[in-house]
C-alpha cells in the first residue's frame, strides 16, 4: 500500500508512524511518501524514519489513499493542485479540524472526482507543532470524525476508516454542519479564550509579577494557548460564525457572572460554580460518553 | 512546639503533614492540633494520622503558632472567636486566597492583638478537596506569599516564614493590595471563566454530545472548574472589585477578538495567538520569573 502525506507536521507525521507500527506487527506491506512545501520538515521526516521519500504532487497518482494535513488555509490550494494527479482508484482524506469549508473547497477544486474525498478530523494533538513531535500512539483510543458527503461511496469511507482504526482510533460520523458547531464549543472557543488570556496579561507593564505568581492551574489553563498560531488563526476565520456565537454565548454567560458579582450573590455565584464541578465532575468520570443517544 | 490547624481540609491537613515530616527529619517535637466545624474531617484527618488530636478553638491558648485555613468567608467568625483565646506569645497565620479582606476582619477582631496575626497565601492547590487529599510535599517548591502589616514584628514575621520553609515553600512578601491584584489576574479570573464555560455547555440540550467530543485540551483547560464551590464563591465575592476589573479587561479582550474574527482580519488574529505563545513559552521555559524587577 502506497500512502501519501501532504502536510508532514504533528498530525501527519503521526498518521505515518501509526500506520507503520500497524504495518510492522502485520507484516504489512507500506511505503508512505511524504508531500510538504517545507524541504526542511522532509528531510527530518526522512532522517527520523517518518516517510520512506519525499516527493511532490505528482507522486499522489501512484497512492492508494492520500492524508491532507495542511492548515486549513491551505486546503484550497492544495486540493486544487492534487486534482490534476488524481487516479480514480485513490481515496483523498483529511485531518482539518473545521469540514463545512474544507468540502465546499474539495467540491470547487475536484468537480467529478468529488465522491473520492472522505472528509475526516481526528481529535487529537499537542501543543508541540512540527515532524519531530509525532507519536505513534497519538491517535490511540481518540475519535477520528468523519463527516461524509452525499456522493461518497460506502466502500470509500470504508477505507477511510480503516486508516484510522488501524492507527488505533475509534472512528465516528456526523454531519459537517453539526461537526463544525460541535468542536467551536469543546475546541476553538476553549483555544481562543486561553490565547486571549495569555496576551491579555502579557501586554501587561507588570506582566512579570503575573507570571511569576502564576501557578499549575494556570499553567493547565492555558496550555492550549501554546498551540500553532498559523493553524489556529486559520480554524478560527473557517468556522468564524460558530465561533462567532461560541464567543456571544459565553459574554452572555460572563454579563451573568458579573451581575451575579455586583450584586454580592453569593448564592448564585456557587450555584454557577456547583453545576460547573458537578458537570466535569460526571464528564470525568465518564458519565457523559452519550453523543449517541441525542440528536447532534 | 504546638501548632493548631483551623480548617482541616486539604491546605490544613497538607501543612499539617508537611511539618510533621520535617518534624521527623529533624527529630523535632511537634504536637497538631486540629479544630473543625465539621467532626468527620476532625475524626478522618485523626485517622490518618494527619493531627495528633482534635479539639475546640480554646485549645490555642497552649499553641506556639495557628493556620487558619478555611474558606475566606468563614474567616471574620473565626478569627473573632479565637482572639478570646490568644496567648500574646502565639503567631497567627493563615492560608486565605484574598488578602486585604482578611486583614481587615483580623484587625477589626483582634484590636491591639492585631500584630499577632502575620497574613500568608500559600499557592498551592488540587482540584481534589479534604483532609484525605492531603499530601506533605503539596508546598515544596512553591511559592507562599505574606502581605505582613506595619504592626508586625519582624520575629513575628519570621516565625510564620520559617513554618513554610519547612514545608518546603518559597516565602516571598508583597503588600496586601498587590497581592490581591496580581492573584485577581493569573488565578481568580481563570478559575471564573472555566467554571463559566462547563456551567454554559452543560446547561445545553445536546450537552452530552459535547462533552462526548471534549479533548486533551478541555479537560486541562477545565481542570480547575473542579474546585471547590464555597472556597471559590467566597474569593470572588472578597475580592470582587480586583476581579471586576479583571473580567472588564478580558471582555475589551474578547471584543477585540471579535471584530478580527468579524472582519477577516487573519493577521490580527495571529498575532495575538502569537504573542501569547510565545509569553507561555517563555513562561514555561522560566523566563518569566522576574516580579523582583518590577513594581508589583
Amino acid at each position: 500500500m502506497n500512502i501519501a502525506i501532504i502536510g508532514v507536521g504533528l498530525i501527519g507525521g503521526s498518521f505515518a508512524l501509526a500506520l507503520r507500527r500497524n504495518a510492522a506487527s502485520n507484516a504489512g506491506d507500506l511505503r508512505v511518501i511524504g508531500i510538504d512545501r517545507d524541504a526542511v520538515a522532509l528531510d527530518e521526516a526522512l532522517k527520523l524514519g517518518v516517510i520512506d521519500e519525499a516527493a511532490t504532487l505528482a507522486a499522489i497518482a501512484a497512492c492508494d489513499a492520500v492524508l491532507i494535513a495542511v492548515p486549513v488555509r491551505q486546503f484550497p490550494h492544495v486540493i486544487t493542485e492534487l486534482s490534476n494527479h488524481l487516479n480514480p482508484e485513490t481515496v483523498v482524506t483529511d485531518a482539518g479540524s473545521t469540514k463545512q469549508d474544507v468540502i465546499a473547497a474539495a467540491r470547487a477544486a475536484l468537480g467529478n472526482k468529488i465522491a473520492q474525498f472522505v472528509p475526516g478530523h481526528p481529535i487529537a494533538g499537542r501543543e508541540y507543532t512540527g515532524v519531530a513531535a509525532s507519536q505513534s500512539a497519538l491517535f490511540a483510543e481518540k475519535n477520528v470524525v468523519l463527516t461524509p458527503i452525499a456522493e461518497n461511496a460506502a466502500q470509500s469511507i470504508e477505507r477511510v476508516r480503516a486508516l484510522w482504526q488501524a492507527c488505533g482510533a475509534r472512528v465516528v460520523e456526523m454531519p459537517a454542519e453539526a461537526h463544525d458547531a460541535v468542536f467551536a464549543a469543546v475546541s476553538h472557543l476553549p483555544h481562543l479564550l486561553a490565547f486571549a488570556l495569555v496576551d491579555e496579561l502579557a501586554a501587561r507593564p507588570n506582566a512579570k509579577t503575573l507570571f511569576s505568581f502564576a501557578a499549575s492551574g494556570f499553567r493547565d489553563f492555558t496550555r492550549i494557548a501554546g498551540s500553532n498560531p498559523e493553524m489556529w488563526r486559520d480554524i478560527a476565520l473557517n468556522n468564524r460564525d460558530a465561533l462567532l456565537r461560541e464567543i456571544n454565548g459565553y459574554e452572555t454567560q460572563l454579563t451573568a457572572l458579573k451581575k451575579a458579582l455586583e450584586s454580592n450573590n453569593g448564592d448564585a455565584l456557587e450555584a454557577m460554580m456547583a453545576r460547573a464541578k458537578h458537570a466535569r465532575d460526571r464528564w470525568m468520570a465518564g458519565e457523559l460518553d452519550g453523543f449517541r443517544d441525542e440528536a447532534t
